[in-house]
């Protein structure tokens, strides 16, 4: 059942059914967090358009399901602890975290609220599956149909051919994977003045499994690191799940906020900073030369590495200030991969090191995965070398430029403003409402939103939400927003 | 340069460049372990046909490069230590350990020498890189000639025409792993009387993959776990990297050594035992139904999860006992693969648990790598639909079977002995010489081996080694084999 389509009697389900598996979807799936209370009877059957019986009905099956609990006078909240199957040894694992996972602050960073480490995680989930036809504002990627290109075909046929897949599928292959997509890296990050050999690059299950992959060689559980806020909720996430001690840094126009990097450093020696540098998500940020060379003085003074998350390099100048470039990869991590621009599914992400290090993360590499598909990643160095990447890169680049001034011109023309100066991919929007409850609004009417909670070290309300630019462009969804965000 | 070409003299390398790059090759990749002894002048100049002198020069070279080190009349050693660019921080990361690795053992197992943790993987690396055109026995998987087949080929160019790229490209897809693929395994796993709905499995990078999120769901840094030993070295460099604290069981002919399971039980409480219970690497035993019996009431006793690697398990009986189908998923996870008989690059694995267990097992996933490529998946999915993966599995192992004959006579013919009945893929031989040595004499003729102390929590010499099959059924392995031990 999709969760858009408005609820309507079938021969196989109830409505009651249909509303209680609605609820069960969103509460598996963390789109309503544990301790969030489920609208009013009245309300509810108000929103759905169903009678207020029918309502009762499916919180009945919800209380059953161990899913909600009902609360004397207040109503029904989503569980707290976990479903009795899941019980004992399982959620004590889940739940019992050893060591408070996020540090208290240097800096007065933002009111805290009790949230569980995985909720974000678990949120995320709800991104991956496709939940109506509608354009999906919340989504981090360029609809599919952005991504469309006769090439990528042609490459794929390229290494499909009978003798191509022997050579790419029958032995588990170079463990810093393939070589000529290495050549090809090293090629093309000398475009961003990154320059580095095949040698010093190692291909990744995405950028994703590169970053992971960085935090499990550098980091032992209950370490510290600096975490950019706002910042992408799976990042916060893994490093929680990881046993690691989060330390927000406030992220700013110009660059992560100093005084409380600084702060941090004197206090509690983080080993590792995170940063996504160029058209930083959710914000659009770049970072500034001055800033970036103050980081990198606090990296040597106070011994810590950066991994410098540059996902959305592809939407940003060759000439944005990066801090692997100016340092030389000498404290620094590089990471990028192609799941903004050319097929998210292929999984294909790299990471660029100094030889010892990089030696290091090759092995946590081989450690967590051996080898990583070389078909796929010669099928993207076809791309690369024969122009065909950048060509399409750049018609990209100039469609979202459209994208984006729509999109803008219809959020403030509906009473939303901008929090960041829109750049890449992402708005970062006050929207004057608490986007948590918003989400909920707007999941009945099949949208999914990215509320701006979901990027917090600890979700906390907030009135901002990430949009993406690539599916606000068209007034049908504004005016959706507006109606459902003023009925309150 | 190839590790097995003999030395000649060309116009960009000089024959002492060769043999340095030569040695600093195998320690970069630990094929000489930290603190092993080169050969001495007279008997390397012996060995690699080259004069005293030019090997004179090529130990220089490597003292120079900071990989070896000169003591006072005993010769050149592997440096103990990182090399100068590595120290500091990046020294002290990767040594310092904050904790013994391996737990006192609750039985007397064997003697433990002191080893780095990191060794058994780094020299794994040395299995990822074809070193010569001859037979590799000590590799782990069956030859490239022995995977191809029509049929895989036209699987991928069924999953590739340009309207399923679209489809299986350009979105993230979904975080379980490709549906189709899900629905044909559970179909395949009903053979082996696993039953499983598709919702009870989640696809992997590989086995590997599978094994590492199941680690990392179930553990905390610090947590006991219990290995078979002999086991496959990857695992234990993953649970000590992941800073587990590793408990080998020794494993027999019927299972694992149940009384020393018992008093790791009562002395250390562990939280999950890590078995290949059916044709385990590296002896080919296979679990009896009585053992089976016995550790799923110690699981259940001691409450301890057991993760069951199936990677072998499409070479072995459909009836044979599997841990995770005795108990039905309750206790366990089930973990395979298809690298041994399809294509070890595609790197496909899954897992199989519990639904709830199953959800946190699919969150690691999505924290570890968000999805993998469906395109591959599918591609599978097809193989195995169609028949033609259990043919081709029928043929391999007909193959296999005249192949492990032949080796077995010619192994024992050349003066070694079997440790364990044969069967499966791997032989497990005594040579009666330390094979670390072996390995050693043996590089230099183009033979990758895989010598005992690779299968053991911490590295010891044994005069135990593991064979394939596959590649060891020529007389002329043998013949080189005979001569180099001899040579002593």
């Amino acid at each position: 059942m999709s969760l858009a389509s408005p609820l309507t009697r079938t021969a196989s389900q109830t409505l009651t059914e249909q509303l209680a598996e609605r609820f069960a979807d969103r509460i598996r799936n963390r789109l309503l967090a544990p301790g969030a209370r489920l609208p009013s009877v009245r309300e509810c059957a108000r929103q759905q358009g169903v009678s207020p019986h029918t309502v009762v009905a499916a919180y009945d099956q919800l209380l059953a399901l161990g899913l909600v609990e009902a609360r004397r006078q207040r109503g029904f909240f989503v569980r707290q602890e976990a479903p009795p199957a899941l019980r004992g040894r399982e959620a004590v694992a889940a739940r019992g975290a050893p060591a408070p996972r996020v540090a208290p602050a240097a800096a007065p960073v933002s009111t805290v609220l009790a949230a569980k480490p995985a909720d974000a995680s678990t949120l995320i989930r709800g991104m991956f599956h496709r939940r109506s036809d509608k354009p999906q504002p919340g989504m981090g990627v360029l609809p599919p149909d952005w991504l469309q290109s006769t090439f990528m075909p042609a490459a794929v046929r390229r290494v499909t051919t009978t003798a191509a897949l022997q050579e790419f599928s029958l032995q588990y292959g170079d463990p810093a994977g393939d070589a000529g997509l290495r050549r090809s890296l090293a090629h093309k990050l000398a475009g961003i003045q990154l320059e580095v050999g095949p040698e010093q690059i190692v291909t990744t299950v995405g950028a994703t499994h590169a970053l992971d992959i960085v935090s499990r060689t550098l980091l032992r559980a209950g370490d510290p690191v600096m975490v950019e806020e706002p910042g992408w909720a799976v990042e916060f996430a893994r490093l929680e799940a990881l046993g690691m001690r989060v330390l927000p840094v406030p992220r700013r126009a110009d660059g992560p906020d100093l005084a409380v990097m600084q702060r941090y450093c004197e206090a509690h020696a983080p080993k590792l900073f995170v940063s996504v540098s160029v058209l930083h998500n959710p914000t659009g940020y770049s970072l500034n030369p001055a800033s970036a060379y103050r980081v990198l003085q606090l990296a040597q003074q106070h011994d810590f590495h950066i991994v410098e998350d540059d996902t959305y390099s592809h939407l940003a100048s060759a000439h944005a200030t990066r801090l692997s470039v100016l340092d030389g990869l000498q404290r620094t991590i590089y990471v990028s991969g192609f799941a903004k621009v050319l097929a998210p599914n292929w999984r294909i992400g790299f990471m660029c090191a100094a030889p010892p290090l990089l030696e290091r993360l090759q092995e946590t590499k081989l450690l967590a995965t051996l080898t990583t598909p070389a078909l796929l990643e010669r099928a993207l160095a076809w791309c690369i070398d024969q122009g065909q990447l950048r060509r399409h890169v750049e018609r990209v680049r100039v469609r979202l430029d459209g994208a984006r001034a729509r999109a803008v011109k219809l959020a403030l023309a509906h009473g939303c403003t901008l929090a960041a100066e829109p750049a890449g991919l992402f708005g970062w929007l006050d929207t004057g409402v608490d986007t948590d409850t918003l989400t909920q609004r707007m999941l009945d009417k099949g949208y999914l939103l990215a509320p701006g909670s979901l990027f917090h070290a600890r979700r906390q309300p907030t009135t901002l939400m990430r949009i993406n630019f690539a599916t606000t462009q068209e007034a049908a969804f504004w005016k959706v927003f507006s109606a459902v965000r003023d009925k309150g």
